[in-house]
């Protein structure tokens, strides 16, 4: 199988999306940032006044998606037209899940920009919380679902 | 525990770093990209000239960690000295584990700036093979070593 | 009023523009720079081959309005159509009166382009003279007109 | 007077600091987003839980901080140690007050990042609110203090 | 013959394209870069795994493609579909012949886009193999081709 | 020889600079645009206030400069402390001769900046003159001096 982001020679490139069509387009990805139940406090107490850790990495986010083709090399640059995170906590992870949806007009998809929402802010949410715990993981960072454009609704 | 990101009302800021000392610095972190066998065959017959998907990966990761401070809201501008990276096809995960060293010297640690390069070099590894499989997923990062500073060295 | 960057739960959102129109949308944004009598003086020597303030920052002004979406978290990404700023030295300041006009095609307004562009239009003004005066203030920067897309014309 | 930013025949350049000394400076700016009392009262709901307008604005002019140098040509990058930002509502202007402090270690001053970062956030604030009132003034922008370096304390 | 980049006060403007029609545009551009036969051979071993000049220098002219209105101020911002650069090791130059294909569909033409992704792969290429010769030129960056839009199709 | 960007492998990496001496580095580099005489005439009445081509390329050399390390994948950031351009008409060619000097205090030399800022204001002269000629051409862009750091002083 031919990776389309290669030519037949084996050299990158932006893949040509000149000939497909403008549609309306979806993605939405996951993730999730696991730390130890004291950790998680600290997250929650921040929604009480001491500091609002999600609601820096939710922006984090959002700024990240608007940053993805200049993050991705052959990803093309795409006119946003939403951007969503939710951050949730979750005491049986323990940690902090992410949900990141993105949506736009245009010729190819925004699976990139929304996986790249939900890794920013999981690497946000790490910096905000390091001095408590260096240990934290993130991790299960996948598509949750694709809509629009030629090859239709993908859904993990 | 008070977040060293927010001040005594809670409110973000950047961290006041003049006072500390300029050392040598130094972080490793980790993740993994997990896929079947059939993508991390295409990973490999890649080396083979048919489309260098970690040779991309790479240079992506060494870039976005020269970008951290513009995408981790807090995070301090630091003339980074050295940025590596490792991205070896493993498997038994199946998949390609990936591994940033940074160094720098300066007021402050360079973890940020390592996770963030396993972050994107992952998301380039997605965005490379996602035409052959949606469902990989991105995962298992984390800090493995920080060394310099006041606090000296942590390992995972 | 609900303020559209929040959603139901007062969590800041990138505002889901994917069902407004494509139409041509236009912004004027206009500010000041006050400075004294004589600061002013090395403005219009400037123009004399001295060094030319205004070229200097009208360039900025535009570049800016070209990072609008990078500077603002909830500002969607725009091809902006055509962006100018008029620089005018005004006695009665004494100082420098700035508008930028601003125009798009797309789903959303220029109101921040062009405020944008204003800002770092005197911001580059301020620099280049600070060595003169560093009292200067920036000022009375506002939204003058705004045209296009459904709610139509507003001026100030 | 000679202006710094440009040679003897006139022409731009960014002057060379080569030879100036490596200091702690220190720069506070201020500015104002002036309103009507009712979008004022928005502002303090947010803070209420119905959506954060001036924790938005305080990320958002951190985050231009580190810009700076990318937005005012003439402007030296400078690893920045500390960036803070006050946004306080006021009733007697009514409006918001907003208060930017920069620290570096460095061959020249921070005047221009404080105050990149009081424009940046008081244009986040008019975005957030926009749909409330078009009619918001940003003013008042002005260096408050500048310490550090050879021309020593400057206070306003 | 007046220059469109400026009105009629000879003040710089980024151009109203407002009017112009949506339509699909190429543009190829081509440059060289000279070197010894002795570097010339170190970018041919790279190839055979010994580090890979030219795939490096790939990337980095297709993300400066992406980047070309950040770079070049009176350029308009435009949604790039498709960017292929060719690197090919010429023994009689000796040296690299780069050569860059631009698409878009949109309201001006891509130039500038292809200009700039040559540019910057011929500075990479220099980049990276500077430690072995400091004499190189990078020259003969010029337009090759350019299709679509009223003016229509031009070739050097 | 072996090239420095690349290891033992053939993996690209950013050099580890961490243990090299922090000293003044100086870079001068240059290049050319040609174009007819009737072009080159355009550049004159420019300066004549009819629309300053050359002093735009100037601050495009210089703000490029400054995303040195963005736009060329293994090159360190560095904090410039000088940057100037000189761009000068000349018959003979015809067209524009161009000169960058970039000054640091570092750990690794200035010579990509010094030629980024070549190129970039060399693009920006053929952006604005565009309309008026397609076929002019960018070239005998080399570095012509560089001072400091070990390898001490090398000439063109």
């Amino acid at each position: 199988m031919p990776l389309t982001h290669f030519d037949a020679a084996g050299r990158a490139h932006m893949v040509d999306v000149t000939d497909k069509q403008v549609t309306d387009r979806r993605a939405v990805a996951e993730g999730v940032v696991k730390m130890t139940p004291a950790t998680l406090d600290l997250v929650r107490e921040g929604r009480a006044g001491k500091g609002d850790v999600l609601g820096t990495a939710r922006l984090a986010g959002i700024m990240a998606a608007k940053k993805t083709a200049e993050l991705i090399p052959l990803c093309h640059p795409l006119p946003l037209s939403k951007v969503t995170l939710e951050l949730e906590p979750d005491a049986d992870l323990p940690g902090v899940r992410i949900t990141a949806t993105v949506r736009t007009t245009g010729r190819t998809g925004v699976e990139m920009e929304a996986l790249t929402a939900v890794s920013v802010a999981g690497l946000t949410i790490y910096d905000m919380l390091k001095a408590a715990e260096k240990g934290m993981e993130i991790g299960g960072i996948r598509l949750a679902l694709k809509e629009g454009g030629k090859s239709g609704r993908w859904e993990a």
